[in-house]
């Protein structure tokens, strides 16, 4: 392997004109100790040819780390939550090729480049050699059933059609084509994740020459849900970005904010405008966001996303005031996001399953009955509720605890109420045909009648969870909107009804 | 008192089951040099209870300071504006029970806890003790009325309840209820501040056992006006949030931005696009955010909200360029928040008393005459606005001062008259019966009335005086949506005439 | 000179009553090595007149550095590109009066000030002494003709007049003003500059008395594109703002974020969204926003606006990724930003010269024919998008890429279909007399039209382009906005049909 290093540093020195002096610097920079010789070939190379990610990975706790160190850390500290570990791996630092080349027979996108086998796309089962139980745990989740869950629920997948496909008018009439792979991505599917395929090999040129690679579907992608060519679901990098893998990062809300926030899951625009965010936006120059265990109080001072969502939190006296959790909905008792109405927690992560009592895939019936049997149960509900208190409790007493969570029930009540006017009103413009329930997003009053509980509901409800965001519940996206949103629709719906009338007198 | 500690130490003991390392950490952590014997008694249980509280409490000055020594400081540099303080409270580290016991007997939330009678919550009035001078100031402004200058005049209050109100649709009509007093609190009142009431006490299960707490009303909330269980106004932490008591955060405008922002008061938000805001984003990471006084030039580059509207500024040589105030409006001459119009400061904190020339409780008439004996007169005006121009010189010449405010007040006439323009158009919805003005805030076209001043005449204020924003004045809340606002007024009138007069025809 | 220095500072302390210790400390600060006398006869007055702007200077590289020693670094470090200076300059480090004196000749806001000849407006001409390269290619820019672009283009012009003149009521009818110098200058001409002229010379009553200054026509402005009053355009400071000149801040989206914003160029909305927005919130703490040459993966892990649009970047073993420009369209092949669709950037900066098939100084016909000759061709196109993957390449393979424009490439067309299908239903309404179009910014349904090529067709495709932002895509100014506009305007073009059929009826 030896001798395949020298030969692609050699092959490389006469493709690139740089300056000796430079080479040397940058061979000085990244020491080969403790890297396999693989990973020094594959450094070698991409040193030259994509040296952001090898320098992001420098950055890295990976670039630092042999697992059989790791493994020797007390269990509250340790970042992998595998017991034993690969022979080949425990030994070296975790490199380029230690991530690239795992399970190569599951993978379809394993190919050969420059002498060795690797995979274009890393996978979570790729990652479960040390992480096993996040990857466990994510595996459960709606995260990573991202794609199914929209796309192959026929209600959303109708609002995905209409949302994202090329109108054109068409003998007067505005006719809808089938979405574009690429807007999918772009859109819904940015975030849901696409299904990455392996069609077969195709040659790229690129700076250093012709390079057969694999040829692969809506690639680059990184959703959190995507399905990956060795046939696993999920993209760690969604929230670790890149080569550097850091806690860092996905601990910070502008990790969440790339998909939750404004207008239908406006959690990060909240946040912003809530104590908490004041805090963490004012003072986290003088937190410790990598720390492992995260001591509330002493490593932050007011939570983040994954404070109160993932993280293993403890208090400055060692107790554990929650266990980390990749399975980001485990800890949630209610789900806030209407559809149409609030609802408790599904049980499955695949919600593809649950039918109301209309037939309909969803969790409610359009007049608001919970599809129970596929949701969790009240004492499963009471159960989590008790243990996102005390996470709470790390810096607020019991009373402040309880009046909070006392006025989200209320608020989860009145929103769902106002949803359900609007779903009245829209019962009016259905039965009178001033517009067609068979396609039910597609006119504007339906329009404004999924504005109400994608947009507004959900805004106040993701505000009053989190403490905060009073101007955005009353006048940005809350009940300003709502309220002006019923009028609209109800005067829509006189203007309407006048002109049919009025027609039809003719 | 020893003993009680020991005893609460010993009870706590019995009820965790914590490593013996990790509560040895923590003794460590937490010296109990300079600390009343009660305040140790405190952090001895709720260094396990709530221990982020303590944490944050650690990180701030009142943890490390005796209030003698800061007495000792030069007037300049000092913190507190008392002169004398009490005997019992200059020896020891400012600490949970120094704070929480403070004026018992005002305290209708005084209650007994762990054999200590404390308040629930701390009053302006208990920080008043060392800050005075803060306290007199805060409770005349706008800010410590907030409350009552929403909810006491009849015209807000009236948008308030038709606003957050929830809707029901019944025999074709939307019916609005009362609002509720959570959803109150979550929006409006989430920043005014709600009525904080002792109900009587009530028994709390918490992780260490039934306790016994005052059964308060419309608790938490911090809004910037509450009325406290001691019969005072106001909430400090709503700008120096927990237990940090944090200047540093206070100076930074994400506590301003919780709720001066978009759409109403869009402060925030063209802060962020001025070039103030761009100056304070990319370098904050340089200044000194905590220093007092607050040096112009050395401490900080940019202005924050803080440094024109209440912070003591001075230059590197010393000179005051504003003392410090915590009346947030002493400093301004006009309101550029309108109602219906803009106009002179008010003269008292307490609008309530305010009567246009209409007998309405408003600063001007719809028309745009001013309550003028209501308002500050032009020659207080004229000194306001020549003190503001002293914080402005520390970095800019006299006449682009001059040029600047030349805008701002052309920019007031302006949107005054596009505000206006909007009143004509709704009058004339009024008179043809298309809408019915015993509720002028219900209707889609008085919606629209209300967005062109409260929405987009205030952002175009907001910005002007922020000598920034062109794109959020051009397009974004400002001339693009005032101006496609007043078109959209007049189609609706027209069709609404055509419709209503076609009704008539049949 | 040096009497004058004296005789000034003697002035001064005559007119501040200061305490002597702070004034002592204030020369200890500011060391007068290095300084010209003429700088330090402005900074011994305006250290206590604008201390502000001193001490900003003070943290800036002018402050510190001979522009002698500035010529000995190596070529790719140096941040001036002239090969000789002027021997009065070279010797002193920069200060105010080396950049406040130049070319006094063709300034015509030259004035005598306290026995010094001084211009008002540091112009790039005057920065091309020691920076004529950036000059030079930002002056044949877009940026550098911002006005001409916006003001003297007949289809903009009105857009820009009918957006921003006051509106009032007359007769029934909406009739518009002139906007007026002042508004404009807060809006359109915020961002693209305004133009400055001398008007004579004007006393103005400063701290220090009275002081004759030229009398300026809207000042103060930044805007990229002002027109100064030594006859040439553009204002470096809006880049670099004030008296730090730093390119920290230059480099950072907050600069940027002042113009290319929501919702007409949301540029940095999008950013936000995206991973390398992602990444630079969270780790820029990390990061070197200062090193020149600035090298991708050392100094940052991702790009900013500067990396991929006007910086020299190069890669950790020094190739030269891309050079540094200031004419900051010359890197993009595509011009994103619909007018009224997208198209090949234009040839000159100067686009005013544009003429379309239809004779409208349009880069595209309303129908979407490009006005080719004025536009680049399909050589320079593929020519720039090389260059741009190259800056990819830095962290990013091939195939990513290629995959990354492919998505672009698609986007565009799908686009610019559907502003193509807002023009047709825009059609329908000005045949059947329900709008005018003698004037198309004006009307309802025609602001409709505007709303999907400037804003939404836009922000789809800068979020494409950056990689980002799917939600913003989908919901808050893409899709989701496209598809519910055109339902809006087809749906009134039916209800003002009917109403119009209605009264001839009758």
């Amino acid at each position: 392997m030896g001798n395949l290093v020298s030969l692609l540093a050699a092959v490389f020195m006469t493709l690139q004109s740089l300056p000796a002096n430079s080479a040397e610097q940058e061979d000085a920079a990244i020491s080969s100790e403790g890297l396999s010789e693989s990973t020094q070939a594959c450094i070698a190379c991409h040193s030259h040819y994509t040296p952001g990610i090898v320098h992001d990975w420098l950055t890295s706790r990976h670039a630092k780390t042999r697992p059989a160190e790791a493994l020797k850390k007390p269990q509250i500290k340790r970042r992998i939550s595998a017991d034993t570990l690969p022979a080949e791996l425990s030994a070296f630092r975790v490199g380029c090729f230690e991530c690239h080349s795992r399970n190569a027979k599951q993978h379809a996108d394993n190919f050969e480049h420059m002498g060795f086998r690797i995979n274009v796309v890393v996978s979570p089962e790729d990652c479960r050699t040390c992480h096993p139980e996040e990857v466990t745990q994510f595996s459960g989740s709606k995260k990573a059933n991202a794609i199914k869950n929209l796309m192959e629920n026929p209600m959303y997948h109708a609002m995905v059609r209409e949302l994202t496909g090329v109108k054109k008018l068409d003998q007067g009439h505005l006719v809808t084509a089938a979405p574009s792979e690429s807007t999918l991505h772009e859109s819904c599917l940015g975030c849901h994740g696409t299904k990455v395929r392996v069609k077969g090999i195709k040659q790229v040129t690129t700076p250093s020459g012709d390079i057969p690679v694999p040829d692969l579907t809506n690639w680059p992608n990184q959703g959190v849900g995507r399905e990956n060519p060795d046939g696993s679901i999920g993209s760690c990098t969604a929230c670790h970005p890149r080569h550097a893998f850091s806690i860092e990062v996905a601990r910070q809300p502008f990790t969440c904010a790339q998909c939750h926030l404004e207008p239908d899951v406006p959690a990060w625009d909240v946040y912003k405008e809530s104590k908490h965010g004041n805090i963490f936006f004012s003072s986290r120059q003088h937190w410790d966001l990598s720390a492992v265990p995260w001591t509330a109080g002493k490593d932050f001072t007011a939570p983040t996303c994954a404070t109160c969502h993932n993280s293993l939190v403890v208090s400055p006296v060692g107790a554990v005031l929650s266990e980390r959790t990749h399975d980001f909905g485990s800890r949630l008792w209610v789900r806030l996001f209407g559809l149409i109405y609030s609802h408790a927690q599904p049980i499955s992560g695949n919600t593809t399953i649950i039918k109301n009592d209309d037939g309909q895939p969803l969790p409610t019936t359009f007049s608001g009955a919970p599809a129970s049997k596929y949701l969790i149960d009240q004492q499963e509900q009471r159960s989590r509720l008790k243990q996102m208190k005390t996470i709470c409790n790390a810096c607020h007493n019991t009373d402040w605890i309880n009046g909070h969570f006392a006025k989200l029930d209320k608020t989860i009540k009145e929103t769902d109420n106002m949803s359900h006017t609007a779903t009245d009103l829209m019962n009016v413009a259905w039965k009178r045909g001033l517009e067609d329930r068979s396609n039910p997003f597609d006119e504007p009053i339906e329009h404004r009648w999924l504005k109400q509980w994608l947009f507004y509901a959900n805004a106040i409800r993701y505000a009053s969870a989190m403490t905060g965001a009073p101007d955005y519940t009353a006048f940005k996206l809350g009940w300003w909107e709502m309220t002006d949103n019923l009028a609209e629709m109800q005067d829509l719906i006189e203007l309407k009804t006048a002109v049919k009338e009025m027609k039809k007198g003719k």
